[in-house]
């Protein structure tokens, strides 16, 4: 039993990697036959894990979430809030430009009275709004930056540079130039 | 005859000015049939003019793309030029953010080889291009920053807030924070 247990796991974990990088290369679209054939198992071994192509993309998301909100949970303890916050950001940006259909599920508002399951920026928000505080209390910063500001940027960015020829390049580029701002104010005299 | 031109230019205007707003709302799925009605004109007529949605895409986005040509040409004689540039900015930002289609084509990185027609992007950036070495040599825009990453920004700062309550003053928002700089580096000791 125990033996079995350890295969469904393997086999599980197996298929959930294909499928991330099924889904990082063709977005919603991805292919459970496609998935099957890669992680080499048969069809029936994946649809017995995810049942649906919905269930294989939550599955999906849920992990790359996850991931983020760990990452959020240990990098609030880091001693420099602003090179904390930065590289979670980063984190982030990174999974939008992989994870096809996640920054387009990102672009729409979490609904403020939505009944059920919170969506996925409500999830990511919640982990990451300690992070962002103490940025701001440090004044590391703009005043009145909000998460969803921070959201909406990595997902906007991530979505212009889908079509790029090296989108991680190019959303590196853009995010380090609205980090440190690209025409910032001259000091006042 | 000429009452007849001058009437043939009137409904021309006429229609693509209904376009415009239909394509504000609607993206490239826009109805012909729907810019007839609205526009007082039968269907036989805005064919006459625009034999295709494509056809009628093509000169929505020309009249805008236009404009902000000619903009780019009267900003590139003022004195300041940073205050030209931004200005400049979020004219783009507002055409990108009311112009739903017109986002989207502008993620595409012009193809450097393209024959035939030069592609909206390459259009706008011979346009602006002065705009943006006149604020390089003054210093007020961020050094190696490109005409791509300025297109590249304001396009996915409108692809970012198109599903938004309030689209334009999300893109204002977001635009503001990545011109000052979401978190500039704290100056060296």
């Amino acid at each position: 039993m125990t033996g079995q247990r350890a295969d469904a796991r393997r086999n599980y974990s197996r298929i959930l990697a294909v499928a991330e990088a099924e889904v990082a290369q063709h977005g919603a679209a991805a292919s459970l036959e496609q998935v099957a054939r890669t992680a080499g198992v048969g069809s029936a071994t994946v649809r017995r894990h995810f049942p649906t192509r919905q269930a294989l993309l939550e599955a999906v998301f849920r992990t790359r979430i996850q991931a983020l909100c760990e990452r959020a949970d240990e990098l609030s303890r880091a001693e420099d809030s602003r090179a904390a916050l930065l590289e979670w950001l980063h984190g982030l940006l990174a999974y939008a430009v992989g994870a096809r259909g996640l920054a387009d599920a990102l672009t729409f508002e979490p609904p403020t009275d939505a009944p059920g399951q919170p969506s996925c920026g409500a999830v990511i928000e919640d982990a990451a709004t300690p992070l962002l505080r103490r940025a701001l209390r440090d004044g590391s910063v703009r005043p009145g930056t909000t998460f969803h500001d921070l959201l909406t940027l990595a997902v906007g960015i991530a979505l212009a540079t889908e079509h790029h020829t090296e989108p991680s390049v190019q959303a590196g580029r853009l995010f380090a130039l609205a980090v440190e701002g690209l025409s910032p104010s001259p000091p006042s005299p």
